[in-house]
């Protein structure tokens, strides 16, 4: 039986099911979510996902098959340009109030999917099916969707919840290991946030997470999305609570930006970015040596972190136009234990810097030790 | 004193404010609507308004003065690429969730000012200045924001109020005739769907109307207004009473799509599209002779009808993209009355066809005894 994590928000209310063996029954899952049985459906996918997973996908369909729209992956595609070639692709195969889109695959697909289902028409329903860790452990749930700027990720999108999410486990068998790796960090930031018991399952599970066991993957997708509902049930829009999930995106992102989206994963981006918020939190003395030796044992043992090459100013600079910013004042969602984190509006240009500074000194040293 | 009209919906709550010289404290209207003093304000608007209006637009903010972007104006500019400039910019210029866009120019700018400000930052408030008779009378009220696709006018947007809409009177005094001319067909579609009294009016005082008399124009505009702030309280997404507001867009869009928005005005398009509407009524015995006649004097008064060249087949054809259509049945509103009007869902291909070739052979015959 797969999990069933209930998502209320005061302005949705739906379903996360995790499992394995999920898309033989898709079709029936979709119909029992509407009464609209003549709603043309559309599967919005990768070249690569369809490639390996379309029979088990459209096998359930019967003669109600989805109309299939392909997009490119990789955060260079998540641009307008692609949304307006979606909507396009849209309007000209009939789609209307009543259709429903089914974003099939990661997270670019499910944040392109998510936010094209919010303008199209001004809103029409969409189904998130996930088939990588990131989208499953994270992405797919909350409602965010959006899409980047040259200036920056995720710079526009809306809030918009989807019908329902069905993520199959099956389908991270066909996720490259790094890939995996990366989307379990996000997984490691859920339990550094708000659930001390997930941390220690990925701390005494490893082996076992990293090897694809189904088990122990469906429980740490199922508890970052049962953490992730709560908070999501909690502050919707994100104005309190919910910027916690940021931990580790403000350098995060700007380490994305700066290498282009072509030298990190999200998830490895953010892996940086914890330990940077992890630095600023031991400096200032809200955690102690043994949890910043945990927090950084833990991000290492689901790495490796992959190097890249920035510039520290460039960082900080890039720091300044991340979205939780208010009236210019720079925000930064700090860990104050495992299962414990804060915002703070008082992190310093010359704070975020010499972190920084360190940061990649500490990476540089590790490569120089690595190629000696 | 400026005519206020309260607009009260499930998501919105806010104001309207009609009537001359509002730009003169403009500052101070927008600093009451907020808490947040050092909020970065930007003013989005036309190279041609703004000639003619940045002195006195300006003249309140003293040292708060707004960031000024300019796009031009124009049914072809109202795209996504255009969007995606608008955002660039404002990330470009340190634009945050706390930030306040102002719209200040015609339905385009509205339309586009308030998406964006809808998927900036997943959202960001904005003020409506309306500039036009079009933009005061319909499309600065009510929340509906958008742009165009290829494929047709408005199909992606979002739902997006603003914290008030301001509607200085003086601003139409620079407006050209045609402009006034076709922004009060909206008014006459007021009157037809929902306000005999006000139809009765525009009947009675054309000649005051059209010639700039503020009390007059304050007046169309405030009632117009009232009548599409209930119809929105009412009926906030556009499930039922709501789809009214349409009579005239189904063929109007498809006129306008047809002749690559530049051979009329959006109310022009509109304005061909009631008298489509109102055939159909009278050909079905939902309106009798003389309110037909009615109808027809009071649009050709606020006229001239400007002609267009389109295919009847094409715009039947552009018909069945139509956002109001559902799982593939088209929805047309119709007038049933003066001051009432209905949706029916059983237009036919062959009765729209029929009507439209009638209204093209009736232009085509007004057209040629003009060039007799």
């Amino acid at each position: 039986m797969p999990t069933q994590i209930d998502v209320r928000t005061p302005s949705a209310a739906y379903t996360v099911e995790i499992g394995a063996g999920l898309l033989a029954n898709l079709s029936e899952r979709i119909a029992a979510l509407h009464a609209t049985p003549r709603a043309k459906l559309f599967v919005i996918t990768s070249p690569v996902i369809w490639s390996q997973w379309s029979d088990r996908f459209l096998a359930s369909f019967g003669d109600h098959q989805p109309i299939l729209l392909q997009v490119l992956s990789g955060e260079q595609y998540k641009r307008m340009s692609t949304l307006e070639s979606l909507a396009e692709q849209l309007a000209q195969n009939g789609a209307d109030r009543d259709s429903i889109l089914i974003a099939f695959g990661g997270g670019v697909i499910g944040d392109l999917v998510g936010f094209l289902a919010a303008i199209y028409m001004r809103g029409i329903r969409y189904v998130q099916v996930p088939t990588t860790a990131l989208a499953q452990i994270d992405s797919s749930v909350g409602g965010k969707t959006g899409a980047n700027l040259a200036a920056g990720k995720n710079l526009i999108g809306a809030f918009h919840h989807p019908l329902a999410v069905f993520a199959d486990i099956d389908t991270l068998a066909t996720l490259p290991a790094r890939e995996l790796r990366a989307g379990l960090q996000e997984a490691i930031k859920a339990g550094i946030i708000r659930d001390h018991e997930l941390f220690s399952y990925m701390e005494d599970n490893a082996a076992a997470i990293l090897s694809g066991n189904k088990d122990a993957l469906t429980r740490v997708i199922s508890e970052s999305v049962r953490m992730k509902a709560n908070v999501v049930a909690e502050d919707e829009r994100e104005n309190g609570v919910r910027m916690l999930l940021n931990l580790g995106h403000t350098l995060g992102h700007a380490i994305e930006a700066a290498t282009d989206y072509n030298q990190l994963l999200h998830g490895e981006a953010i892996a940086w970015g914890i330990l940077a918020a992890t630095a600023i939190a031991q400096k200032r003395g809200l955690l102690t040596e043994s949890q910043v030796e945990r927090i950084d044992n833990v991000l290492r043992a689901y790495g490796p972190l992959e190097p890249f090459s920035a510039d520290a100013h460039v960082l900080v600079a890039l720091t300044a136009k991340d979205k939780k910013n208010r009236s210019g004042a720079r925000s930064y969602v700090l860990p104050v234990g495992i299962g414990d984190a804060t915002v703070v509006r008082d992190v310093s240009e010359a704070e975020l810097l010499e972190t920084t500074q360190n940061l990649l000194a500490g990476m540089n040293a590790t490569l120089a030790e690595a190629n000696a």
